[in-house]
């Protein structure tokens, strides 16, 4: 893919660094790379026809990006910066633009430039294995005729509305370049219910566990899902206002019968904070409840032996009186002495028995 | 039932799978089954005269529709994809509308679309065996002369209103559908104050118990209402803003008389977001009033066993040290040793339980 | 007082239930009677004159409304839903007003109607007896010429007001009905602070007691004074938007030189809610540091003893020793040896002491 | 000072009591007398001369307030409602301003009269020895050519601006009567900075005491400290909402080169607002790390005297084995045995300290 | 650097000290000396030329802000007040600013005046030996065809954006001083995420630390984090609303093409805040998981030692049994009574360690 070197809104390659004080809009990739090779995939249609490239130039993108048809470029893998500012020099991107597409730690938002639109968005998998969110970061770009995405690995989550382009399933094919924009969003968004309620159904059977019989080490879990929680809320918590942003937005970029699909977006960002802020609540309320279970449960363990102990506290005294020796001591002497004294032991440690029953406190 | 296939706005039944990515708009059933059997029900009337029907084909619908009296359409369980379908195309609700009938975890939300108000609901019911509270998913359609209700049950919420409608009781037969809308909308709404006040009965007598008694199981009872109080406020929470935003709105399908209503029902939903806010912050003082109670009775116990303990501590002490063999042990030998040491422990005794009553540890 | 049967929008007496899905407007009276009849009072008076009715039927409401004078009917007792009902036809409230007039449980609001306005106010009493703030429900209507106000009981908050009309003390009597209803919740929002005082003051004298000597029991009794705390918190907290609302209103009803009345008022209740607000945070201040002192003060004593019993743990130890029947022990025969131990345990728990005092353990 | 009685709009001193239901606008003296006897000063100055007066009568105020200089009213003691009446009534003062002014209980607000501002403020002063923040009321009124000030008592915090006026330093003297209400303001919220950064100071303090050795008074200081820091908060945070009102405010009376001053005084409330809530902050987080502290020392301190307890009881066991009168005990008639069970004990209290180091307990 | 007075906005030096009163715009220096010689340094550039000053008076300053090319009056050190005073007047800033750059207190705000702008940020630097989050106090000023920047030491910050300046890289050679204005303002924004990651990183440390092996001293390392996340998010939080003010505002300082810039500089700073708000949740939920875990090991300790004295207190009372001296004890006398007894005291022994274990609590 030999191109010549990007024009002049993006920066030369060799200024790439991180320290801070870096001309702004330079590029730098943020992150750990999830793929070996940065792949790009392009899928050009309209109603009637439909292209797939796997290979391209930057030529070919100039050609298609032309063309009347819907392309949508996707782009997987974002430490390839090399490759990623020639497709923006293609497409014109600003270079604020180009470092929020690399820098996978930017937080979603939403921006309008002249003659596009930026989305930037985090998409959330639940990751069995270590019953963890882990997030990715997405890039959408909705143009005149085209939409860019870019992620960090190859984007099994786009395969689904892959799938409807080439099927024809739905309306897709007969839309322009804003509803494909608004299906991969949602694709997006619908993971997120996904990967929600499977951390839900984990937040759950811990609570279960919780209560059946509580541990110490649940504490530190609880610990690790609040963060966890607090993770994904930062991932999420902006969308809304950006989208909401966008929902009343009169960019020419979003057809009118778009816009009600954007409502629809929004509602669904919505409920997702709503579940994270439950999950939240649950936790907090979980980690009390854990807590106070936990001590409680200790607690009565000791109330029980300090009771033990104390039955046996005065009958040791008893026995201690006539193992002195002194010298005279009548009791000693009496025949049914050492029987009397087993049975006022008895006596006082039933008496015990009885009251502390008596009081609640066995 | 049988009628012919859903027109072009409706995706065909095939494609009704879960996976995310699905085509927007798509139908899918969330929830689980409350009926055997869907069933739909129909009111049609004027102030003059009342229709009542109980089988229809969509051909019926359509002429229904068509008339100019009030019909109001109620469909008993959500799992019929298919007569939802059929139904929507007669009333031609868009594919979106259509989503989140069937979809039981769609939140509340109210939504204008060209030609018809969409309202979705929760119903609030007190499980008095269980002592939760049920939430149920209810979606109201206000068209042009029609209401469309769908419920996950046969839908007992709306006997009242059925019954006011039959016996021309009220106003409601001489108003259009919009205050018919409005009736079902508030007969839900009353709903809410049953549900939360036998909710708030049930909170206030483990508030007595525990003030009575305080146990560990109250804690794990306290953390289930805690999570109970988070579902049921998500549930009303958004109701807020939406119904406030149809009491603002313009839209030609609320006459200006009904506005009126509106303004009283949005009220009567802001009393309950209070009530369960006001439920929320009494669980929170409950937990913690009744943790330290728990803990504090334990610790008094431990404080008076403790006590009991200490008195023996030095007593053991003094009879062990008569017990000991020392060859030359001048009390041992006194006639009234024995005796003096029993006064001289008993001495003890009393100055330590004097000490700790005057402290006011006893 | 036997007058026609309610016309038109007030649904007749026999359908008064409680059951949800009543037909709206229609008043149903939910609290406890407090009054064995209920009373009305009418005071009639224009700058010149003053005339009082204390038993009236429906004509004579009708001629005074009619007439140029400010017409105030105060109404106490809110059982009497028959009576109300012949009042609200009189004055042509719409049901809705009428439903919320008897309904002791409405939040306080404010609402413009097209010739009144209805204001439901909370009034808040302080029953020294029980330490705990009343609430009673407070209804007024602001019309052309007249005020309508419906009390539970014989409405005592009034009189000053009444006295004030009597004897033409401050500006009242020159003044339109709007300065009337201004002047009446004024005189509600003024009891809000006597009220609050006295619950502060309650506040702050349990603050003392459990500074100077903290019990399990004051936990409870913050617990039940948080309780109140969201109880007056919900009865004082819409009044806020309500009055800055009818503050902002431009109703015909209230005149210019009123509106600074109404900002007033408004400032009243904005600090009668910081009040509220301020007392749950002492309140939970207080708690807090009530379950410290008391759990420290516990621990305290607990330490104390443990080093009591810590000390003579070792002494035991060497009495049982010296107890011991071996035959060959070189101690138990010499002449001092008794002395000495006695001389041995003594250093032991002076050392101890000596340690735990160094420590800072004592 | 002997003045005619007060003219129309103030009512008679005779009606000056407090109970609730008093007509509005009575001023009612709320607070404690902190001056033997109120007092008034006037400076009245243009930039060309400066006149002082102390003792005056009504006639001197009215010739005073009709000149074309800046006449600055500062009235000491809130407690002579009669003088604040005749003033009242010289300048013209709505009665509800005039019940402002008395009522030390006030909240601070700003109020725009058809004639003059009316700005209500909180005076803050650290009082070193009982280590607590004092808070004082404080009225401004900026009219046409005037400023009154009323003050509870003497006023030392305007004595800065009064040296300015004198000594002609700055730009006050040619300035407006806004620019020197301004800066009346300004000299009040600089003290605030004052007044906090000292109570910051005893915080630090209070906080390195606690890090340093944790006692249980130190838990009972913090509550005090938090029950300040809402009392000053109260007395401040109003004033943001107020002073940002007077910002955007167009009012004759504030000349537009005088609003930068203005934005700059709202600036300066709303630094002082986030030192407050900063403090609150800490104190929060200081009560928790104090009352965690101190538990834990005791925890550990209770931990130790455990172990050494649980290193005895074995062994105490071993000698009251020793020391039964069973009449076949080998052991006892070994010669050695003696020794050897001395040099079992001492293994097992040195296994026992060993087990405890290695588990990290002691 | 001797020149004349300083100019009729600015006061005399003679004027300034620190206590409250003070004329409004009386700059002061608040904080400590960071320089032991206050230094300006200036560039002077065009897309063409770049000269560089070091040692200047004000008359190379009036020279210089004449001239048509952009000047960067870079000033470290604020302690020199005279110097600040100078440069003030040659670009004619209000008293109030020069106030406001010399307090080193004042919190973050962006304020117009008439022909310049004032932005005061705060400079955040980790300090990796402390461990603690370092704050400085810097002011820009944007005036037409000038920048000014005060620094509290020598600012490093700026380094970045000088080399690129003097190396002509990006684009901020050809831009006018707006955008150099952004490039300053984003370099110490950028500045924050290099802390803020180390800080965090530090948390994620300590996090581990605890949950290997918590300690007390960690609850107070919580503590003094917390403290620090306080002073950071004052330090950041007022930036939000008001650079958002900027990004909207109009001014004729700021060239449209920069305002994308400037709301990218939102967007980082939003992203600021919420990493301080995410340490904060993290901390809390850390202080809470470490508190919980320290005691509950403590508590473990305990109830393992508790179970020790438990075994050994029936054991004890056994041989206490047999240590008496009753002439009549018939076991005594018996042949294998000792060991007997030692049987039964292991069965005792044993019984209870299964009892322990089988309820889980050994």
């Amino acid at each position: 893919m030999p191109i010549s070197t990007p024009s002049d809104p993006v920066p030369a390659t060799d200024t790439w660094t991180t320290q801070p004080g870096l001309s702004p809009g330079t590029p730098v990739f943020v992150g750990e790379r999830k793929l070996d090779q940065a792949r790009i995939q392009i899928l050009d249609y309209t109603r009637a026809r439909l292209d797939e490239y796997n290979d391209v130039n930057s030529d070919d993108c100039r050609r298609l990006r032309a063309s009347d048809s819907v392309t949508w470029v996707n782009v997987g893998g974002l430490h390839d910066v090399g490759l990623i500012t020639e497709i923006a020099s293609v497409f014109e991107l600003h270079p604020l633009t180009l470092e929020d597409i690399v820098n996978s730690t930017q937080r979603p938002k939403v921006e309008e430039y002249d003659d596009y639109l930026f989305i930037a968005l985090k998409m959330l998998r639940y990751n069995a294995e270590r019953n963890a969110v882990e997030i990715e970061h997405i890039s959408l770009i909705l143009g005149q005729g085209f939409v860019l995405t870019f992620l960090e690995d190859g984007g099994d989550v786009f395969d689904a509305v892959r799938r409807r382009i080439r099927l024809k399933k739905g309306r897709i094919r007969g839309q322009g370049p804003d509803y494909l924009c608004y299906a991969l969003a949602d694709a997006v968004v619908d993971h997120y219910f996904l990967a929600l309620e499977q951390f839900g159904d984990y937040i759950e059977s811990l609570d279960e566990a919780i209560l059946d019989s509580p541990q110490t080490s649940h504490i530190q879990e609880i610990h690790r899902l609040k963060r966890d929680a607090i993770r994904v809320r930062k991932a999420v918590w902006p969308l809304r206002e950006e989208i909401g942003f966008l929902d009343k937005s009169d960019s020419p970029l979003i057809a009118p019968e778009t816009g009600i699909y954007m409502r629809d977006l929004y509602d669904h960002i919505v409920q997702t904070i709503e579940m994270v802020e439950g999950y939240r609540d649950i936790l907090a309320s979980l980690h009390d409840t854990s807590l106070s279970t936990v001590s409680q449960r200790l607690n009565e363990v000791m109330k029980l032996l300090t009771m033990i102990a104390t039955i046996f506290i005065p009958l040791t005294f008893i026995v201690g009186v006539y193992g002195m020796n002194f010298r005279h001591m009548p009791e000693l002497e009496w025949s049914w002495g050492y029987f009397l004294i087993w049975g006022l032991m008895i006596l006082i440690a039933l008496g015990m028995v009885i009251q502390f029953k008596r009081r609640g406190w066995w």
